[in-house]
């Protein structure tokens, strides 16, 4: 039961007050009483409950009770009134003789109010859940859910629906997550009371509410149609009006409010945010009401969740360019053999800029009642920068970015530095939605190239795939998708991680030499490139060194993953990669890792088929020996490789298929909310 | 134990590495072994701890081990070496017919690192706390307390010292949390290693660290001694260098480092920060050295704590202005009988500003080393605005404030707008710090003055006196010290509230007419001042309507009070106070309330000692009728009132006594990280 609200009686005295039903008003009989003031009785009508304390003795209790100096009387209605001031109650007064000194006289209406959400979680708004005015995780938890309403109802002039300032598609309305006010009482308040929606100020950047003023519209022309709609929704709060009152229907009745999620949590705001609707009580002229009755509703904004190559694709991304025909030819025929579609960012669109994955991270918000994909938009803004917002945002297509100094963005704000782990448990901690990957230089650099703070404040306020840095700035292009990649398994944890793997590539390669295949030669076939037989690798001690380098580079990062997503080494394959260190031309003195040939861990994951970038490497009775071992590799798996030649229009250009590509996925079957945090 | 590092062998070579003690190393012997090896064997000094894993079946120990495909060797040490590459360790790999086809041998120095802090929270760096790297709460807590150095050392030109760029003083040290790195090993690291501490960006805002080079200096040049000072006590990490190489003394060696706070705990900073102390391994030139080992020590910073009127007062303070010679003649005489320190702030530095409540509040930091007082100055900045910084601020007296637009500031931002409870459990929920309470606008006004955010999102962020919003908007000055105030009791909670009551003061004064005293008068003996009798105020109607108001208002905090801080209606005693409403001239239509008469809820509490204004109320037999009810309101507390008068000088200028004091006072005998959260 709620606390009591203190209410103050005059004798010779109406007083007329609206009490919400099982909200109690407690009066302080000795406060108010007459001078002289010895004893009180009290009568009521039969709606109106109330309790005296400290409680009278047991003798009649039609004669007077003695005042004391804490005597208070708790009043209640338990029921809605159907007329104004239907309920009764009044207090008498007497002396020392029993003499009336005064006599004080209530008219009481009572009200029901609920400000009702979908408070547990089942995609409908049920009647006053006694836990939606608070917010707790898991799949015993509660508390609503709001969306970030990034997608655009409209094609033409679009921008997302969160910076629009109305409602103007019934569609849209699916974006945003109902609430009801529930009222019950007479046909209208007594003069002067009223019902208020707030916000704080701090919410009013995260939120808006809007209203529905009836159910139906009706009208045939379009500009018509439109403005009708706007006006069938108008805007109750916002960043500019904190507190606005609502309509009081009377009798039983119920209005809806659509409350629209503005921004996702960040490193300022947590993603919590309240409504509140409140009665207020009249004063008089230039006095502002007094709230006597607020119920509370909590939202969390919901995250911005990735999805790993373990999920069901849906679509397959790649650009089309003047040089890349073979490529793509080998896309369309494993995506069309996989059974997904294939869609082509045009030149007009790219601006030969072709590497799809460092552009954008393809990911999805979701709640009870609607979800859809969101694509973050990377700050690093290259031919590819208008993809997104032009060509991928929509209908239930969200969009989001953050916005950078243009001198912060580096390499490792492409997204091929951004990835995220399938489901793991760690330590007995799960994390049923995997958890971020990203690539920084070493913490303990005192210079080095970082993802933008602004991108890693996102995805660390994201909080249901708590992010892991790894350390990429090793390499020259600096991505995590250049030494890493997910598959799925069927055993053990469900996948496996694969790790781009110099030890690997040199065992291969010397096996090779003992076999007698020394002379096979690398880069067979491929104009333009040098080929390079076996021996000669391996009597590269230069080279040696710098795979040692490498090694040593991914081991660490090995270490990282094993401890940070619960890995034992049966959990990682190693694939036979090498690399070359090349000058950073843009840092001069720094030595940076490149694939010395076709670079495989660099894949793209569809189902059990793997596009692997074609390594060219030296072939034993007509077959590459990389192929044939990356074959073996994964056939255990379950797997099959489709080796896609990506040598002269991505390897020559320091990426390769997953650089080239990017797939957006289902989301998960868990759902965030039920995350035990 | 943690988690062994992936370390690679090559075979005919020999491996030198610098291993921690007690973390491992983890060798796959399959990944670089020579072709066609079968077995393998390992030998290593006593020094080197090894497991072979899978696990080799119990044969004669010293005949080969069939190599596998997961073939591993763990490898440790438990000492620290005496000498480089002490340890030693070989590896043979043998082919079908047992014939050696290579050999790996490593050379090995072992150290022990450990970055100690005083995790434990008794004032002393014990070593290795196992906790060190994550802090928890409570009195069975863990992780190291840091002050924000805001005292400034010196008191000629003196700013907070962590706006200073050096540690200028020894004094200076007692501020900073000390943190020792101990190591133990060789003489020196073999070539190339190195140790380097390292703090995130993010951190750098709030933390800095200086290193002490040895431990003493002599000299006796005072401008000597300050730059050997400065020398003597380098800048290691800050803003400008996260990441600083430190020397490795060699054998058995302590390093003293202090860690200096420079920003409280704020919206956008939790409070929680890391130092890590790292190992480097050298690759080569060119090349960023790998971090191999991490030592992480966890720091929060600090709160801001504010002190209630139930803790024992320091010192006094008040303004003597060019008309307030009765009012300090009243303070003076109850600071010196109560035993404690007046001091006084003159016209040159108040420039007529008396209202010393409004300008600063006293609160302190404290940590298991070391605490002061803190003074956090508002961004009211009236006549009164350079005395936080100018007078207060020196050697362990702390400055704070936050910087608000100009437009932002309101009345309700001077701190008789900011008080704070004494320590209540509210629903089983321990406050024993007491709860900040601050007073704003009714969350539903469209329109109303409030307490700028910059303000409350500090309040807020310190999280051990969880705030309350209180409504105190409809006070035209809108400090919540105009009806309210704290007072200790030997009973119940060990204090009450006091609430101004018009309701209390109405009753008070009906008693008088019933008892014949209706033409007794208010304000006797004051020139310049109307009197009013008993009656002529009982029969102003409209003097009652607006106290009416004024009580729905004083009730509507007093069932927040109730909610918020746990109490009962026999913790609170209503004060019989009389208020008027009148035009906010800064608002034009807005009626706002101020006392009738002196408002003795505003009063200073020292101790049993109450210094009350003089409320010149209606005599009966000679003495003042609300001094009367006042006493005997208190003396059941067994606590002494003194009546001031503070007339002229600040009740006609709509203030009283608490108004134009403030109270330092000892800080709580609980310590704040001993709070459950």
């Amino acid at each position: 039961m709620m606390h009591p609200r203190t209410f103050r009686v005059d004798y010779d005295h109406v007083t007329s007050v609206v009490c919400v039903v099982d909200s109690g008003l407690n009066v302080n009989l000795n406060r108010s009483a007459p001078p002289g003031s010895e004893f009180f009785s009290v009568k009521s009508t039969a709606t109106v409950q109330y309790s005296i304390s400290p409680r009278p003795q047991e003798t009649s209790h039609l004669s007077p009770i003695p005042l004391k100096g804490n005597s208070a009387l708790l009043i209640r209605m338990s029921h809605a009134s159907d007329y104004e001031n239907d309920g009764k109650l009044s207090i008498r007064y007497y002396g020392e003789k029993k003499d009336v000194l005064g006599r004080a006289l209530m008219h009481l209406t009572a009200v029901e109010i609920s400000l009702d959400v979908d408070a547990d979680r089942d995609g409908v708004v049920e009647k006053n859940n006694a836990n939606k005015g608070s917010w707790k995780w898991g799949s015993n938890g509660h508390g609503a859910i709001l969306l970030v309403n990034c997608d655009s109802e409209w094609m033409f002039l679009k921008k997302p629906d969160s910076e629009q300032d109305q409602v103007s598609k019934v569609s849209d309305l699916k974006d945003m997550s109902l609430m009801v006010l529930r009222t019950k009482g007479p046909a209208k308040l007594p003069e002067g009371y009223k019902l208020t929606m707030h916000i704080s100020q701090g919410d009013a950047e995260s939120v808006r509410v809007f209203r529905a003023r009836s159910s139906g519209v009706e009208s045939n022309s379009m500009q018509k149609l439109f403005n009708l709609f706007v006006k069938e929704y108008p805007l109750v709060l916002s960043n500019e009006v904190l507190s606005q009152e609502v309509p009081y229907l009377g009798g039983v009745s119920e209005m809806k409010f659509y409350v629209e999620g503005l921004r996702y949590p960040d490193k300022d705001f947590d993603g919590l945010i309240s409504i509140n609707l409140s009665l207020l009580e009249p004063i008089s002229e230039g006095l502002p009401e007094t709230p006597i009755f607020t119920d509370t509703a909590v939202f969390r904004v919901a995250p911005w969740i990735m999805t790993p190559n373990t999920l069901q694709p849906v679509e397959v991304f790649v650009c089309c360019t003047s040089d890349n025909y073979q490529f793509l030819k080998g896309m369309r025929n494993l995506v069309t053999k996989s059974g997904y579609k294939l869609k082509i960012c045009h030149e007009y669109m790219n601006r030969e800029d072709r590497w799809m994955q460092d552009e954008l991270e393809f990911g999805y918000i979701d709640s009870p009642h609607h979800g859809f994909p969101v694509v973050l938009d990377s700050p690093r803004d290259r031919g590819l920068k208008d993809f997104p917002y032009d060509e991928l945002l929509g209908p239930d297509f969200g969009y989001v970015t953050r916005v950078a100094q243009r001198e912060d963005v580096s390499s490792l704000d492409s997204f091929g530095n951004l990835e995220v782990s399938p489901p793991v448990t760690v330590n007995g901690k799960n994390y049923p939605l995997g958890r971020i990957l990203i690539g920084v230089a070493f913490p303990t650099a005192t210079k080095g190239r970082n993802m933008t703070k602004v991108v890693q404040d996102f995805l660390w306020a994201q909080k249901v795939q708590e992010p892991v840095a790894l350390f990429s700035d090793w390499l020259l292009v600096g991505h995590i998708d250049e030494f890493m990649s997910f598959v799925p398994a069927p055993d053990r944890k469900g996948f496996r991680l694969l790790l781009a793997s110099p030890d690997a590539g040199y065992k291969l390669f010397r096996g090779l030499h003992r076999d007698g295949h020394g002379q096979a030669k690398l880069f067979e076939g491929l104009k333009d490139e040098e080929q390079q037989t076996v021996d000669e690798i391996l009597n590269d001690r230069g080279l040696a060194a710098e795979n040692n380098y490498v090694q040593s580079c991914i081991d660490w990062n090995r270490d990282v993953l094993k401890r940070e997503l619960g890995l034992d080494d049966e959990d990682i394959i190693d694939l036979p990669i090498l690399f070359k260190l090349v000058m950073d031309n843009k840092a001069e003195t720094e030595l940076r890792a490149v694939a010395y040939y076709p670079d495989m861990v660099n894949m793209i994951v569809l189902g059990k088929n793997l596009g692997i970038p074609k390594p060219f490497g030296p072939k034993v009775n007509g077959r590459c020996a990389l192929e044939v071992e990356m074959c073996s590799l994964m056939e255990g798996l379950g797997l099959s490789c489709t080796f896609i030649d990506a040598f002269a229009s991505y390897h020559k250009q320091l990426g390769e298929v997953h650089c080239g590509s990017n797939v957006r996925r289902e989301p998960f079957y868990f759902k965030w909310w039920n995350l035990e945090m």
